[in-house]
């Protein structure tokens, strides 16, 4: 685990309100009251079926390593808004939360607590920014990248999108992201030697230009890395020039030093059109084995249309459209309060709203999930208040929360418990999956929902369902906040 | 100025073939070849006539800061893929070039050279990432900003969206570029901090909620922060609650105490119709001087449409459609290889290609901004050979370099060099503006541009035109280049 935020001071990256919600906690004497907040969506970008959770790892290592430093406490004291009490408290404070989470690489559904903080409320209250950032953006990018992936259908999918990336740790934690989503690797390097994703590249027009020929360009290529030689061929024209000379410097510089050529990556043009040409071509001339790698605006719908049309590519380099999630850059996670406890006792809380999608689900809650025992595919979503235990041995009726006249009876199923405590009064309990286990169990996991719900066009809506208590405190709680 | 970049190492945020071609150029014996880059981009960002101009202290700051550490020349020797003289080579990486930029906060357009590097061939081309993503990312969201600032006419626009920007970074230089872009302030607390943002904020509904009731909460707040007040009207219900009572606890609390409140903000329901009956109460109430604040998913057309149904919002608190430039969420700069110099001898570079709208313009060029004397609006920008110089004292004709029929000759005008010289020889050379000075400037270049530019729809076509004797070049080179 790289832990970018033991040097990094972020602290101050959250919005002005916290701390001033902070300092009025404070001055009102509610510092120590206890208060749980959920984190939850409330649509998946890209009108998908499910999205894929991501940046847990990130936000744990910002919580585990918070503190103000004098720098930050000299600010504050600048805006002359906080008293002096206050400013020493902020000195003196650490988190000490309890801290739950689904595990990266999780598909997860609207409405679900994909994090949720147990702790004192001003602690609990100045993580929504950094919790909200964390998770939202590599929830959205390993979302875009499995879509993407799953475009590919098995074929490699590299991330390529640094440059246009939405600042630097768009791209970092983008590559990160995309890793989880189902990309074989990246184009950034700092993502290789921090997080061990394969950072893959091979040259630039520029590389072409800077030679008095192709041929030349490629043959200097060749010589530098007969092991890994990839050329570029779309510079001049990739048919009568790129890949005839591409051929020439696989057989006068690479199989001459023993070695088999890497791929040839087209950038430009009709790239189904070139890649059958060129794969016939190569062929030809016994390189079977030579891969081909096309890059040029790709998304997921683009790459889908060119294998329908029997495009011969075996890497896609995906750029902006994946590092941006382009036609869907927001996922709108919420943060929201769902209870306080004063002595032991829970006051669930709801923010209504005339949009009834936009009404919370108050409690401390359990997030099951119900897979059926024989084909182990999801079923079903059921949170519960805290205390219920589903039990797996009778029948188990779940019902839209919605329209609860929809109903049906589960059986033969087993319930999984979603969420992980990671964090304990503050300190990490748990030991963090390595990138390539979170990518390994985003495709397990990934596996357990059924096709209706993985395809890009009019997914059927996976059920996330209340437990008849849940359900009850909620609308008792509606009904109270009537005016 | 801030200066991140010391202590936060991204030298290899990078695309791995900066550093496959750095490797290759080496071994080909071409580290002194001299070479000159281009950064510019082909299309407006949400059709607009303009873009503009920002990210240049970031790329400066990483410039001027570049070097390898032990650790990543570790993390490159692991790869096995570059010799020992180059990890050397690496090791002892100095970055000398000379770099040019357009001053953030210009507007700018496409196909101009908006960031120029001349220096040792290695060393021009490793930088190409991380100057794209500084200018790409940050230009992108003042470009919006802009847009969104325009739409509120004189109104002030807050930058809120820290939770649902792409990364980390996303938060902090987008909120900087926002304020570029003319946004009177944000709510990411540490670019107050860091760049002299003005940071505001208030409370979320969880505040609200924390408290037995709304008038409970709003009396905390205003007892906490009188001098501060604003409070938010919208958890329960706006007209019927929320106002009334934050005008009771206005006259009981900030009144009493000798202060006037700052305002309310509405976040949810309809917007315009609220923010009219609204002002209403708070004028009734003697509040004519209670800002009303505004969020809740706002853009530019949606912010327009508001003022023209007569919303009375005085502050507008823009989220995730600026921060991620949700409706264009990619600025496109791309950067290429113009020019090598072989003995103080000039060889240019092109890269053609089918699509005429990608054939890169060739030489080390100048960038020149024609102006009306009498009304100092800008006319066309010119691009010459880098030796050309515009006489202002005789007519300048100028024409379209894809339709060369079309000419316009220009008398009474003054020509300004857009780029500047930040790098010399790896150094900074010239003293950067501050924040706010940014602002003023972007805001006076803006009013240069003729409004049929500066409109949202179908904006006028600026002139980005050539000089007769840099299509000249242009134009052989193309027509050598035809295989």
């Amino acid at each position: 685990m790289f832990n970018n935020f033991k040097e990094r001071n972020l602290t101050l990256l959250t919005d002005f309100y916290e701390l001033t919600m902070a300092g009025g906690y404070f001055e009102n004497g509610m510092s120590e009251q206890i208060a749980y907040f959920d984190m939850f969506y409330r649509k998946n970008p890209d009108n998908s079926g499910f999205a894929i959770m991501a940046g847990v790892e990130q936000m744990i290592e910002y919580l585990t390593n918070l503190k103000f430093t004098e720098e930050d406490i000299e600010f504050l004291r600048s805006k002359k808004m906080f008293s002096e009490k206050f400013l020493q408290y902020i000195k003196n404070f650490k988190f000490t939360c309890d801290v739950w989470a689904v595990p990266e690489g999780t598909p997860i559904f609207p409405g679900e607590p994909i994090v949720t903080v147990r702790g004192p409320l001003i602690e609990a209250q100045f993580v929504e920014t950094m919790i909200l950032l964390s998770i939202n953006h590599q929830s959205l990018i390993a979302t875009k990248a499995n879509r993407i992936c799953r475009a590919a259908d098995g074929r490699a999918v590299m991330e390529f999108g640094s440059r246009r990336a939405q600042g630097y740790d768009g791209a970092i934690y983008g590559a990160r992201a995309a890793y989880i989503g189902g990309c074989a690797g990246t184009a950034c390097t700092i993502c290789d030697r921090d997080y061990d994703i394969p950072a893959l590249g091979t040259m630039a027009h520029s590389w072409i230009q800077s030679f008095d020929s192709e041929l030349e360009a490629f043959t200097a290529y060749a010589k530098a890395y007969p092991q890994n030689c990839t050329l570029l061929v779309d510079t001049y024209n990739t048919l009568k020039s790129g890949i005839p000379n591409a051929i020439k410097v696989f057989n006068d510089v690479i199989v001459k030093e023993g070695f088999r050529p890497r791929g040839i990556r087209i950038d430009s043009g009709d790239i189904t059109y070139l890649s059958k040409k060129a794969r016939k071509m190569l062929n030809d001339a016994g390189f079977e084995d030579c891969k081909i790698c096309a890059s040029n605006s790709l998304d997921e719908y683009i790459i889908r249309d060119m294998l329908m049309q029997g495009a011969k590519v075996d890497i896609f380099g995906v750029g902006e459209r994946l590092i941006t999630s382009y036609s869907s850059p927001v996922f709108g996670g919420v943060y929201k309060l769902v209870a306080l406890e004063n002595d032991g006792r829970m006051s669930p809380k709801i923010k209504v709203s005339e949009n009834v999608g936009k009404i919370t689900t108050p409690c401390f809650k359990h997030f099951y999930r119900l897979f059926d025992k024989e084909s182990n595919k999801a079923i079903a979503d059921v949170l519960t208040l805290r205390d219920e235990v589903i039990d797996e041995n009778k029948p188990y009726e779940i019902f839209d929360p919605q329209n609860t006249w929809k109903r049906k009876t589960i059986t033969d199923f087993y319930a999984k418990d979603m969420q992980v405590k990671y964090i304990e009064k503050g300190r990490l309990i748990e030991v963090l999956p390595t990138m390539s286990e979170i990518k390994e169990y985003a495709s397990d996991q990934i596996d357990t929902l059924w096709d209706e719900v993985v395809r890009f066009e009019n997914p059927h809506t996976y059920y996330v369902d209340l437990s008849q208590k849940l359900w009850d405190v909620k609308n008792c709680l509606i009904n109270q906040a009537k005016i």
